[in-house]
């Protein structure tokens, strides 16, 4: 599969490994391992090699990069939690969906054209149980996404004789305790599971979307594996143009990660945009929608108040939040309390029968750091706090969406706040940008404001693509976002101690000191760049594994004067 | 003048301002102020406007940027502090410059084709007279150039009513303190006087220079104005090529911000990169031959020493800054101590001569995040503390460079200890890039570790390009590193509460909300990179400040809805 001439099957000198379950014997963990070639030494002048041990890396991929899977986007990719949602004999299947929507939108023959070619049934919670992953870790039940997770997170450490902390149990513990989530619609059977919490690997989400100029389908899905392939955890669908129903099938039916959406778009494209028109009913029948489909978490604008409607005026750049100015909009136009917030319990009671999680959205994030921290941010995430008590009553998960927009120095009264308000439900910050001057360059404010936060506690980050503020991000935005994010997620794991982060940063350096130029390509989070810019310059020897590069030319080398000094010290 | 077809000669509709002084009437400060357009409001059914004041920023670019100026390549720039260092009457004009190099070079008739073709005559501190800022400041004397920084650090406060800490007093008593230094060779008069220390604006460096395969003189003085026009503060020398000297001539007399340069490689050349052969006396000629053209700082590997030797083998990446190793490899090569080191004392009375402030290298600097913070790293750092104070002792302007690569928990131990054993010289670090998986985009691994050292305390950065590790970076690539950088030191300056820092992204900011795009990219650091992005998805209305941008698409603009709502609420 070929994307942008970067060939999304396979990533350069690595395979696929699964790593197989021990609670649950079915189940198997994508990784991806690089090869690493040996180093090689001239000793009493005879060429000796001395091999390097691969290194295994989280793999976000799927089975697109699963030589043994031929991707064919009508009917979707296997769905792997199909049978321990089966086994677990909590749902029910039901025979139709149930959302008058969703129903119209199935009979409507026209759509025929544009629709997933297959049916699958709803997965319902059966009466009275609670089949929602906190439901089970409060229980004592360890799932089979539990141990999933568990192995995901560990990915050297056994071969190096690494302890984690992280087992099964432990995963179990941080689920209950609302202090992880595991976002797993049983009508997302496709998603591999993945955890998001802070004494786990910091995770990034991406956004795509289709638009009023509607691209499509296969572009779409294309997004979605191209935006997996570079290292996201959790996609969101932010769609706003016409089909986003039919849309949004295709992409999750494709999709090997957790699918995100704010229902609060879809419900305004159902009332043609007139915020005035929007209902509870709407809503509650757009989130039954989705979550048939199979969204595994939504964001939720309910802790944006008709309170904070006289707020704005103090603020800078007012509300930025598209979910949270619509809703304190119709709080004006209504004179009344947000549906979302009086609805709440309701909202708990559809999510907790498919296992969405409920992500709080932040209505009231600051759009410039002049708004950070004010009265506007600081009243909503009170009021996230409350609702993430009422959600965890329900056994929802839990995320709690954050800014935005801060300085530096208010990052951390921020987490802080967040954790203590907030109960330690894992916070879900958009970057965020640590300046307002430099639009062009977003990805960069936020990386820095995103590493920052990430190691202070927040469990999942939402990447910032170059054209913030300005457009639509191209392909080439996605992966120049994803990889800024995944460089402040890393950075973060490393500096928190993360059990085995350190492990590819040392292969790769170690490859650098040796001049094995293949396997720091490889090693790195995007090989096809640093392997075009290194032949950038030296396009007479392409594949030499020459002992300098051309930043310092042949003489200036330091590693190898520095390799002869410390030879010559040794003999 | 036109680089890359972006015309360096202007910035969008911005104008060149000068601000004069008080202590010294002559001299006028160069900033750029940056006009505004009304914001409009419909009242009453009425088109109001309201004025939006002028924003004044930082001017690194110098005299290109001013309309009145006609750049000459072989005349240089205006020698702007040649009349304040003649009057101060404590500096000799010789007839001749003094290195043996220099004149060499200068008596070859074969080299006047690539020569430029002005010759000023060196000045040099009059026998027994002390001409450095350092000097003066501790004798209680406020230069020209003290009142000059104090000027250009204050730049909207007047109009605001901000109030500053930035005096010219207050200037002469950090650089007294040693805590900052003014970079400012009488010998290049051409550089405009800016201030590096941590109670001052965060400063970054950019570096450039010829290769083996040397460009050409103008395409050197290109990058010089390209650095400059971007946001450069200070620009290092690096080249390794051929016919430097005659290179650096042309880039000191073009360039309006001070030039450092590593005067070991220029060292090393001149003994064809055999480093046994390397000698005092050479390095010494060196430095004069440098000092005399104007060189406003060295960097100076002075603490890598001997015992270094044995330590390299403790790391993953033994020893990755060039000077050091070469400095290392002496040492063992000759069985002896660094002739930096044991020689410090002489080199000072050099620098001391000529106000060229002392840059003191980190030999020792990790290259993996693996090495950050070991022995071989606080060896030296140790030393050069001892070596500060000695320098001092000639009243000999420090700086002291810094890692590297260094995880993020691991930074602050690094500022503190450089605070505590240099006695506060100025850092200068390199990033810190704090992980080693990312080549390809290590302006960003290191933009997030340079604002937080720079949050912390460090004074200048040294950009990293993304080209870092793999290849030469191309002007592009500068830019990007510029950029990148220039929001690390923006971003520190903001958490540090600089005076007047925050009044760009205010007024960005309330451009973005009042949909003045045209506001929104000249207030940015990258104008043209901003206005692209924008335009690139808006091919039909390029002019037209809609009031939504491409991202959202027309009906989910949340600062227009939220707008609406606030004109409601106030109603």
């Amino acid at each position: 599969m070929k994307i942008e001439n970067i060939d999304v099957s396979s990533y350069p000198n690595s395979e696929k490994i699964y790593v197989g379950g021990t609670l649950f014997p079915e189940i198997k963990v994508g990784m991806r391992r690089i090869k690493l070639y040996p180093t090689v030494k001239i000793e009493d002048g005879r060429r000796v090699e001395y091999p390097n041990a691969p290194v295994t890396v989280y793999d976000t991929s799927g089975v697109y990069t699963d030589p043994a899977f031929a991707h064919d986007v009508n009917a979707g990719i296997p769905r792997l939690r199909e049978a321990w949602v089966e086994q677990r004999g909590d749902t029910d299947l039901l025979c139709d969906i149930t959302s008058e929507y969703g129903r119209a939108r199935a009979s409507m023959a026209e759509l025929d054209a544009i629709r997933f070619p297959l049916r699958h049934r709803p997965r319902r919670a059966k009466e009275g149980r609670r089949i929602t992953q906190m439901a089970y870790a409060r229980q004592g039940i360890i799932t089979a996404e539990m141990e999933y997770v568990a192995i995901r997170e560990n990915l050297n450490n056994a071969e190096l004789g690494i302890e984690s902390y992280i087992t099964p149990e432990f995963v179990r513990q941080e689920i209950a305790a609302g202090r992880a989530i595991i976002p797993a619609n049983p009508n997302h059977p496709e998603a591999e599971p993945m955890i998001i919490g802070r004494n786990f690997a910091v995770k990034l989400n991406t956004n795509i979307g289709n638009s009023a100029l509607s691209s499509g389908i296969e572009e779409e899905v294309a997004k979605a594996v191209w935006s997996c392939y570079w290292g996201g955890d959790t996609l969101m669908d932010l769609s706003t143009g016409d089909n986003i129903h039919e849309t949004r099938e295709w992409i999750i039916r494709n999709c090997p990660v957790p699918v995100g959406t704010v229902p609060i778009y879809q419900a305004l494209e159902k009332v043609n945009g007139d915020v005035k028109k929007l209902t509870w009913e709407l809503y509650r029948d757009t989130l039954i929608e989705q979550a048939e489909q199979g969204v595994d978490y939504f964001t939720i604008h309910a802790g944006a108040l008709r309170e904070h409607a006289d707020l704005i005026g103090e603020r800078l750049t007012g509300c930025v939040s598209r979910g949270g100015s619509i809703m304190v909009e119709w709080c004006v136009l209504h004179n009344e309390q947000s549906f979302l917030y009086t609805h709440f319990d309701e909202i708990c009671e559809i999510l907790n029968k498919y296992d969405v999680a409920v992500s709080l959205g932040d209505g009231m994030r600051p759009g410039s750091t002049h708004d950070a921290n004010d009265r506007s941010q600081f009243l909503e995430l009170d009021v996230l706090g409350e609702l993430t008590a009422k959600a965890w009553e329900h056994d929802v998960q839990v995320l709690i969406e954050g800014p935005g927009h801060v300085p530096m120095h208010k990052i951390k009264e921020n987490m802080d706040r967040q954790m203590a308000v907030c109960h330690e439900a894992p916070f879900y910050t958009l970057g965020p940008l640590t300046t307002d001057i430099a639009p062009g360059y977003d990805h960069i404010t936020s990386a820095i404001g995103a590493a920052i936060i990430s190691r202070l506690g927040t469990a999942m980050i939402c990447y910032v693509t170059p054209k913030e503020h300005l457009s639509l991000p191209t392909l080439e935005d996605v992966r120049e976002g994803v990889i800024a994010y995944k460089i402040a997620a890393h950075a973060a794991d490393l500096a928190k101690g993360f059990p085995g982060a350190s492990v590819r940063d040392d292969a790769l350096s170690k490859a650098r000191y040796d001049f094995r130029w293949k396997d720091q390509f490889n090693l790195s989070l995007d090989p096809e760049k640093a392997r075009r810019f290194y032949l950038e310059s030296r396009r007479d020897a392409p594949d030499a594994d020459d002992r300098f590069c051309t930043m310092c030319g042949p003489n200036f080398c330091a590693m190898r004067i520095s390799q002869n000094t410390a030879e010559k010290c040794n003999q």
